[in-house]
């Protein structure tokens, strides 16, 4: 029997479990030119959170009482279309389902298995890996002497911003929220200071870790530690908008003090969405694949295993539990 | 007898009168090297507000009982400088007094009188029409069909931002305080647009004005204007940030609500100062000069008579009293 999760209630603030129900599904079934696949792994991201608004997001909304959907590694198990074949890797924008009917195949990837394990299609050799270097290394442009701040640095795409910023020759520093995630950063990914935010003053953290104040900050997070940043950056900082994760389960918006220093420091604030940047994927690939493979750079996947455990995981993902990419796996590779 | 004006008073929020004071002072003796500059026009700037308050702005601080600073347009007078003949029409950053003696020389440049009138050096062939080309031009990167919208339409920045970005093809909006400075860039300035935002709903005016969306956002307000701004902001838009008066008479900080929109709508924010831009200036002037010459770019200054009503000059003009640049004539051309 399939499954699936539908989305069945619009949050206020936090997300809750409430907002999610386990279903039982027929099994899809295919006709000319549909590929089958068997969902491997689903990607919880960030920015779900917006979907799940009435209003628009740069993402279109969720409707209720309609399955989640996120990017989604699978297997191909049958196939009525020449482009996919049975045991073929793909991912896609998929429902959170067991099993799920792709008409046509439209809008599946193939994935290269040959670049690395397949989850890593959906992180670091995806959108998430590409977000990372656009903001890090595009935006950022950090020189050797540089200072990169990168908050939620052991999330998904900061542990990536802060490895391509320190192969980029900058002095790196990462917030996260737990002791656990401060020393992945700092033992794994090489960074050169971390902090707790929640047991640091973040001022006083900046000050000690960012002694020659900060030329980038990868904003994953915004609210009180964008305010931060702006009164650590440098003259000419580049300031690259990656998340405002803090506003995302806010009611309300209380404003971003201190905005005179965009204009004081001569500031760059670019706020950037990866749908601009596909065309760029193949090129990050080429580039990064290596890096991975010889391990010159890390990733680490949180993985929760089952489908049931899919809202939980999401939930849990977007209160900070999960180091790097969490992900849900539904069934064996 | 010479006299200036002091600075005796740090003001908390809105300057007043109290912050000032008239002083007779002795005539300036020259020395070997230095120049004597008679006063024409002292150059009241907004920015001079920041460098009222104790702390650092971009500008090193006023000191409390010394004379104020800004730009001043003069005459030299005499000279012990082989680089500065009787005669010659100068500015400097020069105490605000009738007459100064410039030790060495040091800071003043020389006015090219054969580019138009001599007060323009502070104005349009100066650093608020290189600030209005960098804005609007450089950072602002206006197409044809795009919309420009311009805060403090008429003053001596926005009047020039919005004449550069229409010649670049672009539809040009302007918000101001009053109806006249409205009809003022309506009628002189060739803006297609612009509203009072004192008796005008701004995000009605926005949505009436620039129906297609906001490209370019030259803000010289911050606040409430530049909230609607990102609103009003179309994907990809850009926002050079020039000013943020609304801020600089405020005490406390209330925030800026609604930046998320830098993220979702891919928006480019950079402040900018033009002390990091003078290197530009003789290709401005080569570039624009012809154009006020030929009477294709027209440029409003006010002119307040006597250095005597200096402060009440430069404090109305931080009230928005001032169409286009505000000058206090000290003595006759």
């Amino acid at each position: 029997m399939n499954s699936r999760i539908l989305f069945v209630k619009r949050p206020s603030g936090w997300v809750d479990p409430s907002c999610f129900a386990l279903e039982e599904c027929p099994e899809p079934v295919i006709g000319p030119q549909d590929v089958l696949v068997q969902a491997l792994y689903l990607s919880t991201d960030p920015y779900l959170r917006g979907r799940m608004n009435e209003g628009p997001s740069y993402a279109p909304g969720f409707a209720l009482n309609k399955p989640i959907v996120s990017r989604v590694v699978g297997r191909v198990i049958a196939s009525q279309n020449a482009k996919f074949a049975v045991g073929d890797h793909v991912w896609g924008f998929l429902d959170w389902a067991q099993r799920v009917a792709v008409p046509r195949g439209e809008g599946l990837q193939r994935i290269d298995a040959s670049l690395g394990r397949v989850s890593l299609a959906v992180s670091a050799l995806g959108m998430p890996g590409l977000t990372a270097w656009v903001g890090a290394i595009e935006l950022g442009m950090p020189a050797p002497g540089d200072t990169v701040y990168i908050s939620s640095a052991a999330g998904a795409v900061g542990q990536l911003a802060g490895q391509f910023a320190k192969r980029a020759g900058a002095r790196v520093v990462g917030s996260a929220g737990s002791d656990d995630k401060v020393a992945y950063v700092l033992d794994k990914c090489g960074f050169d200071a971390a902090f707790n935010y929640k047991t640091t003053d973040i001022d006083e953290a900046l000050s000690q870790h960012c002694p020659k104040g900060i030329d980038v900050y990868f904003d994953n997070v915004g609210g009180a530690t964008l305010e931060a940043a702006l009164r650590h950056a440098n003259i000419a900082a580049r300031f690259p908008v990656c998340g405002m994760i803090s506003a995302y389960n806010e009611v309300g918006d209380r404003g971003i003090r201190g905005l005179q220093a965009v204009l004081s420091k001569r500031i760059t604030m670019t706020g950037f969405i990866i749908y601009d940047h596909v065309h760029k994927l193949p090129a990050y690939l080429a580039r990064v694949a290596p890096w991975f493979r010889s391990g010159e750079m890390v990733f680490h996947e949180d993985i929760v295993q089952g489908i049931e455990n899919a809202p939980a995981a999401l939930i849990g993902m977007m209160q900070g539990e999960a180091i790097g990419k969490r992900l849900v796996q539904v069934a064996p590779e």
